[in-house]
């Protein structure tokens, strides 16, 4: 029997990089593919001389990643050139998918470091009529679901507390990014329901302002501005992902990474929930 | 044993509403839950009597979105009084989730009765390099994937052929929504990339312009568009699935529905794929 | 400009053939794909009298299925058949996927019309351990979910109340099918948790041997075996979701459906849930 | 305004435990989520000195992993009595989600250190029918999707090339994990289509008596083995991701860690796909 064909890489590596030599930063989101074919005949026997481990091709991905681009096309040729060079490889295939991200609009202007990915947001209401016997309460819930945003700069963790599983570095740098859930509870059920879009600008452009300590910290300033907001407001419950983005250690490679080179990570993730009343 | 609480409903009700009656058509899109706690033990003994079908509460949300309202947070409150007043029941509890829509931007101006949801809007690349004895050939291959359009009207599909298995009508008049896939390949390695916004803006802002006899007719007219509009492509590659939006029948009620009360069916579907080369 | 490729078809079709000639019943749960390829090019000039309608293409998948087949190659080779001797078609593709269902085992032995998808199937456990003043408590609530299970006969819904938007005929049989979620609530932390296989058992068998008059109906029996399954359960919370199967009207193609072809729906679903107590 | 309420922790932690002090090998594969409440009110003011990290909460679940445990409620009351000691915590609530694996049986017998969760695994067939002038002719090409399987040892992949990217150990002994996708073409439309249960009893036994020097070489493996099955096929295509089961470093936490405990990670992936022919 032979291998009449064969072909293999690495895929959905997640690269988020973010140019910041000058204002406003730049911000770069893919998910990309390395495959290659050729002579690897002698690795289906058990032979790993000719493999290139789909491991280093992460690690590739990364390093290469250290020098600007002006396209994810230009990127992918870049990688696509660098593999095609390799022993015993026929062809080469980069795949790249951009997760696009819009800069938000803060006070009608672009912001210099902070972004949105509106698509998959939703917005929600829950209505919960009840009677007990003669009395009948309406409530009315509103809120919003799945808005992405992210900062890559005035964030912060440092000075939490240390046990014997603690290996997290203090950091006064990291991108911030999280998935925005909140709920809310009207006053009455005759309110303004188009207070919905103030209170969401409030939430999306505390987030860009905000110097954070901590996602609490955040939390409490977005909450707070979304009650300042909308007077018809008792409540509100905020929910957010802590959607972690990981420098990537480049050292390996003789490379420093200033804050460029990130891993986007889908699991685990911090979650924190509060509700912020007045 | 006893049943110590319980609740039950028609859940995931889709509701896309037109309301068509001024130009420009607004547009809603709803994701409707009902649920009903009460009275209901007898119907765990095997007794209907008093339970409402869960297919009743799917009729009434279409039948009571015949009337307009201008949130859904009002239409969902009227769904609650409706239901608060069927017999047995205590506690009724409305959930909607909106898929907003926003309307599209052709030459600069809101169009009258096309939207988009750019939410879940992907862009792509692939790269191809090869090597056989020593000719070296690069092939780039860019898109977008995953861009929802809809619009309310312009869009018609009859003078097809009937068979023994066809009972489709024919009509002048449908929604017609897509989740727009395009790949294109460009003439060379070293071209301006940033050609991408100059294609997605030829698709889009002909697919609302467009007056369509079928997908495919509008497919081909988006496709032309897009090789007018850059140079550099050697042909385009369109993926247009048919997402159905079905007019629900509110005869059985005493209703007419002018084209008002549609429900979003995932699948089936149709697929339509075809390359248009200069 | 030219079409240089074209392909059109229905995607999606989901098919649940039940064959109740004999005991034991058969089932088969398909998703099926119709694609052709061929001289269409008029209809992207908006000519649609060459354009077999997707949704013919759906009719005859379950017209044609109304005849028994063997294996699902057999019945995707009789589609191909089918539509290759269509006018203009060069090309079918049919593809066809197999969500396989295991027969329920009941007292050991092959239940004649009961079934389980256990793949998704999934355990849980939430631990909730609380301190106020110096009293501490700990609450174990553990639980399956996504147990999929189905029976072709020995279920029906009658007898509800008809209000006027009420227009579901009455049955004495229809298809049964749920997604599984339970939770329940242990006596304390120090029971033996392998009871869960117990009311896994419990739970499963009961759905099989029920002859059911609604969700309801089968959800309070499942719950009572449940409990008498295991005495360390104070109670149990049952999630059924009403994964319904439509009777395909194949009248128009002068057929008749003695309970034999189905389409599964996906949304929306009825959602029955109860917590059953001692 | 006040922080009414709050809660946070580190959700979605994977953990895959290989209990191997003995044979056959037991295996856990569980996602788990930390949540505490407290008086972290401080917190929210941005000082960070009482929030216990997220980061710290999933080290503790790894590193307490390390000692075995009957169940996944006892290793979550493990956790909860953890937490519950910290300081400011007045709640705790653990969460498990136990993803089953069932233990391959091979030749009648189960295997000792191979498993499958077969959920959801789907069968798949494309049937192709192409007409050219008068020659017609039909392709079957059936096959098996998501079919996850996993071995807890005689799994290695050493001796690969090391250019300046790599970073990866060589090792002689590893989880090896994958999700099979085959297809194969059968010789004619007339064959015996039940051959399916025979190539998938091939693969999945080659895959758990395999010794195993890279995905590569047990693909190989596996291919040939259903050739062997089955005389109607022509050739055969495996796809199979290599799920990486990373050995988590325990060293920090005083622990060794000699392949007992594992973080399961979904992204990036290595991809191996090959054709094996006759």
């Amino acid at each position: 029997m032979t291998v009449a064909w064969n072909r293999y890489g690495k895929v959905s590596v997640r690269l988020v990089r973010v140019e910041r030599r000058a204002t406003p930063h730049e911000l770069v989101d893919l998910t990309i593919d390395v495959q290659i074919e050729g002579a690897f005949e002698s690795v289906y026997d058990g032979d790993n001389r000719a493999c290139l481990a789909t491991d280093t091709m992460k690690n590739t991905v990364y390093a290469l990643a250290r020098t600007p681009f002006d396209s994810m096309e230009v990127f992918a040729l870049r990688l696509a050139d660098h593999f095609a060079d390799k022993s015993g490889v026929s062809s080469v295939r980069i795949s790249a998918t951009e997760q696009p991200w819009l800069r938000l609009s803060v006070a009608g202007r672009p912001h210099p470091h902070a972004f949105a990915q509106p698509g998959g947001e939703r917005w929600t209401t829950v209505i919960t009529r009840g009677r007990s016997s003669d009395v009948t309460t309406t409530r009315v819930v509103s809120g919003l679901t799945d808005l992405l945003v992210l900062k890559t700069t005035d964030s912060a963790f440092a000075d939490f507390p240390r046990d014997e599983y603690t290996t997290l570095p203090e950091t006064d740098e990291r991108i911030l990014a999280t998935s925005i859930t909140a709920t809310w509870s009207y006053r009455s059920r005759a309110v303004d329901f188009t207070a919905r879009e103030r209170i969401r600008s409030a939430l999306v452009e505390t987030f860009a302002a905000h110097v954070s300590r901590s996602v609490q910290h955040t939390l409490a300033a977005m909450g707070e501005a979304a009650l300042a907001a909308c007077a018809d407001l008792a409540e509100i419950t905020l929910t957010l992902p802590n959607r972690h983005h990981l420098l990537v250690d480049l050292a390996p490679f003789g490379l420093d990474n200033p804050n460029v080179v990130f891993v986007a990570t889908d699991q685990p993730y911090g979650l924190i929930e509060a509700t912020i009343r007045r």
